[in-house]
């Protein structure tokens, strides 16, 4: 099955925009086991929505069309589709129920003009935008389909993922694709890869893996295809489990979820705090934290100590361990752990000491050296990392190195669910 | 003059990584007076290829191609190009020397596959890859211009900026375009669209103006065209200069410089310090300022205290000012402020408690309701925001509107230096 994508927007041609509505779809259809052979961004222009569809039906089966919905510029790509496809314009009362809700939530009066916006081509079957007033317009021609939708993600996403992907499986009879992310930490790819090749290569015909990786994070992707929905779902989870046993500490959740997240509901279900002492993350670790909406359940607080001096008066290192050692070290970073779970009162604390460059490296500890410190009830520990040159990804690596320390941790008293 | 985009890449087509360069390519064309009528993404394949060629040239006077260009598929664009030029493939001594330089300072051996690298059509001039192996390509065919570039955006960007926009700009004689970015903070698009009507209304023809919005900063872009560079930079300088005096204030800097920055340079150039003492922002203060490198001259550190405990141990806040008017109070975070400037001793020190959401709102004190307080020498200044519903753009917004709290502040004895 081959699909075409035409996303339709000026902001996109002068590059005020990046599209991610066609990276977005073309996941979306790839998921579903649909192939999109190109994609095509033009301008809000009736002879260009011509000529793409022309030529996009000539290459596809199925044409997804993004943006040109807008309210001030309605009228072309609607009225344009219409006479593409020979069609009338006729008045959709659903369409206009949901233009007076949204307008009556947000205290706007309702005119001659959003009348307009709930006229649709007779041809077309209307699909709900739930969130917007521009409703998207399936049309069919010779086999073929063509689906017009609005350009604000918020709005194209839901209605291509509850409406137009399910219509699209039925009229083509796809079969079921079902999807696991297994997201690991703690090796790299190369060294995953090596642990999981027996495992990979067992997988069968219908079993797709793809690495994505990004810093500190490598995700799994599980693609299976088959008839029986149960039986795959089943299959799929069968060969998680098997992953599982074989990399358990390597693997902290699936489906996208965050380390933040993961370490989160840890903490939430063993009723213990959290608090950390930054150095080189500079704070980042506590953002991370608290981007999880309800972490005030599980973290108290952080010690930014930036300045060696801070180490010193709010997390009592002494001051001899500084100059003997250096702000680095095993020495600073767990003193930085006591200290902080003395002054901050968790039962766990993050420390981090590193370099995150682009300056302050030296031989002995060039850019990319850091220092983690994990203090927990039953004592310190701390692991030395070796990263890169490049100071923002320092900072992300070893902030969700340090995590990833306390969710094994963690795990060691709350053995992780398998999900699988 | 028209310009078409075609990007090659398997990977943009199942959406695997987001199409980046083509808003990047987008853009940088725009700056240049150059049109892109039209984005082609397309798989990296001969006769998809040999198409996207002829059909573009069709509508376009000039025609940019990324990717295809890596060592894998090297031979599939580069030999379509020459069979679509009619063009043999030569041997091309520099781009071998760049080879052989990139794979020395590796330490990999160059072998006879490298030297394929190095093979250009003869009717090309190639183009240097500074950061890579694959040499661009220019082409010219009846008064049209197409240029192949490297899809890795590294490579590809300089190329572009230093050597395929200048060879246009030459090619097509299109005169200058000179560009101007004036930040600003601190009041929305609309309220600053009413105070800067008037001068707007008076821009030349020649000069265009273009609000780019985000949350909590608002980037204003000139785009000057004319045949006398040095008269369009002076003309430019003008009006900005003009601008600043309408609304002084509200200008944080030029040219996409972040407000961590100018908050940074100021602090270094004064010789003073500062801290944090962050509650709903919970480190992202912290994060935002020491994410600049050599940050450690001026920041010393942050108490981030999430929990109100932490508010009172570390950072004195008394406990029955606490319970009297709640943690999210001008009299909390005042009291931060000063308690963080005894602990941390620095010069200024930002202080924010305020209800991020989503949960925790209250009639009163609704989830968006933020209090920033600023520690100077001179004492202690607060300010009551009222952000949004959304938990993650009301940690940005915080963070951002305590920086321009402070930008303010030093500005008063550092007047901004007037880049114009």
């Amino acid at each position: 099955m081959r699909a075409e994508i035409i996303n339709i927007g000026d902001e996109l041609l002068i590059g005020q925009v990046v599209n991610t509505n066609a990276s977005w779809m073309a996941e979306a259809l790839n998921k579903s086991g649909i192939r999109t052979v190109r994609i095509t961004v033009i301008a809000d222009n009736k002879e260009e929505i011509r000529n793409a569809l022309d030529e996009a039906s000539k290459r596809a089966d199925i044409i997804l069309i993004s943006g040109g919905l807008g309210p001030t510029n309605d009228d072309i790509t609607k009225q344009t589709l219409a006479e593409y496809f020979n069609s009338k314009m006729v008045f959709h009362e659903p369409a206009f129920r949901q233009v007076k809700a949204i307008f009556e939530a947000r205290k706007f009066p309702v005119n001659e003009i959003n009348r307009q916006q709930a006229m649709i081509p007779e041809k077309c079957i209307p699909l709900f935008n739930k969130n917007g007033t521009a409703p998207g317009m399936w049309f069919e021609k010779e086999g073929k389909v063509y689906v017009s939708m609005p350009g604000v993600p918020f709005e194209m996403k839901p209605m291509m993922t509850e409406q137009v992907l399910p219509k699209l499986r039925k009229k083509f009879n796809l079969g079921f694709i079902y999807h696991k992310t297994i997201m690991t930490t703690g090796i790299p790819e190369s060294m995953l890869a090596a642990r999981i090749e027996e495992w990979e290569n067992n997988l069968p015909e219908n079993i797709k893996l793809a690495y994505l990786p990004q810093p500190g994070i490598v995700r799994l992707r599980l693609t299976a295809s088959g008839k029986d929905e149960k039986q795959l779902v089943e299959e799929v989870n069968n060969y998680c489990r098997k992953l599982h046993s074989i990399i358990p500490e390597v693997i902290y959740g699936y489906d996208d979820i965050s380390l933040e997240e993961v370490t989160g509901e840890l903490l939430v279900k063993s009723g213990k705090t959290v608090s950390t002492a930054e150095s080189c993350t500079g704070g980042y670790i506590a953002h991370l934290i608290t981007s999880v909406a309800g972490s005030s359940r599980y973290y108290k607080g952080s010690v930014v100590s930036y300045a060696n001096e801070i180490k010193s008066s709010l997390l009592d290192v002494p001051e001899e361990v500084l100059a003997e050692h250096g702000a680095v070290s095993r020495e600073v970073v767990e003193a930085m752990a006591r200290g902080a779970q003395r002054k901050l009162n968790t039962d766990y604390v993050l420390a981090v000491s590193g370099i995150a460059g682009p300056d302050g490296g030296t031989p002995e500890k060039p850019v990319g050296t850091v220092w983690i410190a994990l203090a927990s009830p039953e004592g310190v520990q701390s692991n030395l990392f070796h990263f890169g040159e490049h100071r923002g990804r320092n900072i992300r690596r070893s902030a969700l190195a340090a995590l990833n320390m306390l969710r094994l941790e963690l795990n060691k008293s709350e053995p992780v669910e398998k999900k699988c």
